[in-house]
């Protein structure tokens, strides 16, 4: 087995001095004021100690990352019927997701990107009588910890400039993809993506995805065969236009945020989350891609 | 001169016997319930003697023959600043509006489809202080009728409905093509579309248009050239992907809505305006296309 | 009636002294020769004595304008079942002409665009013998002048570099809209582009097109309906995606072509053509759009 | 270690009576003759004993699954600057490849749709004297079998009908994306894709993907980061619109071809190559996808 934390500490060592680490989202307001200094790892293995380092216990937006967390809480509730209403592929197009959702008569491509997460939320507003407190409370006990919560400022931010969410719910609704009310939709919806958590609890909440469904404390979650699909949908469809860059260079299925986290897991073997605000051209952390596609060179484990 | 009158009788004659009127627009609750038998004509000649035929008197829902009066309306409050904000060529592609839209960046490709009327609603908001009750005077005055009105019940049915228009102005402001209040925006769009107009009316406020910019009563309304404009995009794009169909049956510039209403005309000569609710295919009213293709045909009067 | 010799000169003297001509095309190495400076107008009335300016006489390249010819000539063989085989309608995306022949399974939207005209093309090697030498025929008549041919050398040039004409002609192809071997349709569709002729032969040839069906020597070529169909084409289809523009700005049918010259008409009453062969960012002529801008506002003579 | 050759006899004797297998792919008439009832498998293992059940040694037409050993070819010719000709994401679009190569300016997404393999191609053109019998060496080698050839038959049935992949390869040219003359280049395409291999053979070319680069004999061919590359593409690309679903049921690297064959791979494992010529309505072998899913399920071995 690798020596991980040596690898960890001379990864983050090269990467310190890395003056360039892109730009911190802007359109949400409340993201644009992170500190881009900020840079943090956790690994979580199945088999063997965790290890850290940086800013891993510093909270950040998980955003778009909520959409694994919301797909898996919906596939447990309504199993195979979710794909009814979506499609599994990958979407190509970054520069045209509506036009995409519009040819394709309201069924989005995948789970997730946002015309697919915003037919997910519905189905939680749907099955369950208080979706924003369920979210959490499922997520909570995925991370073993009680004090993970919404940023109400993000959250409204995220409402205030979110058009084309609205764009994208409205035309769902058109299609008779959406069954409940939009505001209430986009409430759960910008909700999720406000949720804080650190690399810690990030990398805990998605345990069960490396474990076969398993979470920490042995509760399962999902059946191996939904954990599979969770796992290939990452792999394909976990970073936008650059899923097939990540997949060659990380290897590994994982989920990116605009908050500057991201996740990725080694079924049976690790989950990695990384956390730097600065963003590339892709909207992908700029030091977590460089740092995950070290990682797994270095500790020669990916799925490749 | 062709002997209008007796052209309009023989037509009408001719038309009031055709089974298959199309189908009633049915999207919008308020105008599944009007009658499809329901079939008037008026003409209003520059140089000669009106004439009408049917239920050339009884209001119906103008729908998207609004467009034009809205365009004319902002055309002349901002002029050619108009075109900063849109493009003036056809559309093309009635199966994604919105892709090209996105496709775009959110500058609509003409004032007369969907997403290029929002932009003039969102105009007449931020150039009038009471944009309901101004569009309303403006039409009045057009007509020189005060009796004109909005039907509230239709409004209010669209704006349940509208869920793509909500897209498209989502949209539209997600580009920052939309300055105001999207929910203000749209309840003068929703409005505009209900407005209620029986043929003779319609005939009255388009007259302008086919008398070189001054209406009825003499007062002139936009210049030669903002009337060749408005008339240029009328044969254009008035007619959504049906548009080169129509300039060849008909050769008119003109305007239909989902009311079943058609307006058209030939400039220095005549407008006419006919009314039967039942649709065809691609949205237009049947009857209506049919009989303005025989009216051009018989009294040899087209623009080409 | 307004002096046509008069503001022909007085419009020509102003556009002389403009610098910026455009840029004459390049993609084809023989077009690209051509002196900018060139700059003449040739106008045929129904009723009334011809006039012209400049280089009126000297032969260009008439590309695309030979579509309205090619289209002419299969009407006038095949009829509306023409309609079968392409739309009727403006394509209004510039940037992908390939696409919506792809998404609409084969179907051009209309004769004037590229893969409508090689269908126009197929259509005729289908129906005549000797396909070339009839067209140049047909072209003659219609003229009344013998002199009339092919560049062989510009031919050559579009064939060597019509990639993106082989592309629609393959695809078309596919979809089972090309009857033939695509090498003797492009073969035509080549010459067809590569005819040379002046503006006052171009202005003849048209001629029929203005005058109901009739050519100069009162022979018949189409029916009223027929010429309606064609002249209503080029109002909406004949400017690529200037097309609204023109209409607006100038107000009559007419067709382009990259060699620079412009055929535009006025039903029952004119026929004029332009040539400068520098073009504007639309690929239209520059000097020429500008030049029939003003010749209709100060004719006062336009359809709106 | 699963027992694979009980594992395979169990899987094949279920799916033997399968009467639904699926259509014969008929667009290439030559491929139309083969009998549906062919059915074989060939598992080729790193550390253990191979097994093989049916046709596995029945050569047929491997079709595009030679897209991935072209692929080797040049990246072991020009390595990464191949991708200054095409990408490495998914196509996600099966309706539009030829608009997404339009909008995308003639940079083909992937190097496993066709417009990426003829890019593919075009680099062997330019960088082999005798591409095709570089090509067929290179494959019998990988194969350690000098009795791979070609199949001339099935190569003109392809060259006869591939309208759609001439189209692929002018608009590839117009954009200057295809440096060679398009008939080489298309020849090399068709006989790629006519080359006949069994499932022993598709094994045994595919190994060194699965053992780090390493062929069979032990020489290598690509660089460990090289084979992640290559493997990552195929899992991402190359079923076409069903990659995602493939992913999920198979969780395998693999590739399909029209001719009925799919080669999946679990990198340090084995390869598995399957042939029942039926296709299901996405264009992959109906049998081959049924058996793989089984396969990994049964054997627990997937990449997820």
């Amino acid at each position: 087995m690798p020596d991980f934390q040596a690898i960890l500490a001379a990864i983050y060592a090269e990467l310190e001095s890395v003056v360039n680490r892109g730009k911190v989202a802007t359109y949400i307001p409340e993201l644009a004021k992170i500190d881009p200094q900020n840079f943090g790892i956790y690994v979580n293995r199945i088999d063997g100690p965790n290890c850290h380092i940086g800013h891993w216990n510093t909270p950040f937006s998980i955003q778009s990352i909520s959409k694994v967390l919301t797909l898996s809480r919906a596939i447990g509730l309504v199993g195979d019927a979710l794909w009814e209403r979506m499609d599994v592929e990958p979407s190509g197009n970054p520069f045209n997701h509506l036009s995409l959702l519009e040819l394709e008569n309201g069924i989005p491509r995948n789970p997730l990107i946002n015309a697919g997460a915003i037919v997910v939320a519905d189905i939680l507003v749907s099955e369950l009588k208080n979706p924003k407190e369920d979210l959490l409370k499922y997520i909570r006990d995925l991370s073993n910890d009680q004090s993970i919560g919404f940023n109400e400022k993000v959250a409204r931010s995220e409402k205030e400039t979110g058009f084309r969410n609205y764009a994208a719910a409205n035309l769902l609704k058109s299609f008779g993809n959406l069954k409940n009310d939009i505001d209430v939709v986009m409430d759960l919806y910008f909700h999720q993506c406000a949720i804080e958590m650190n690399c810690a609890q990030l990398s805990d909440a998605f345990y069960f995805l490396a474990n076969r469904g398993k979470c920490k404390r042995g509760h399962s979650f999902l059946t191996e065969s939904q954990i599979k699909r969770v796992n290939a949908l990452m792999l394909s469809c976990g970073f936008y236009d650059e899923a097939g860059e990540f997949a060659f260079k990380v290897g590994l299925p994982g989920k990116s945020g605009v908050g500057g986290g991201i996740v990725a897991l080694l079924p049976n073997n690790f989950v990695v989350t990384s956390w730097s605000p600065g963003l590339n051209e892709k909207g992908n952390s700029l030091l977590g891609m460089e740092f995950l596609e070290r990682f797994t060179t270095q500790t020669k484990l990916s799925i490749f």
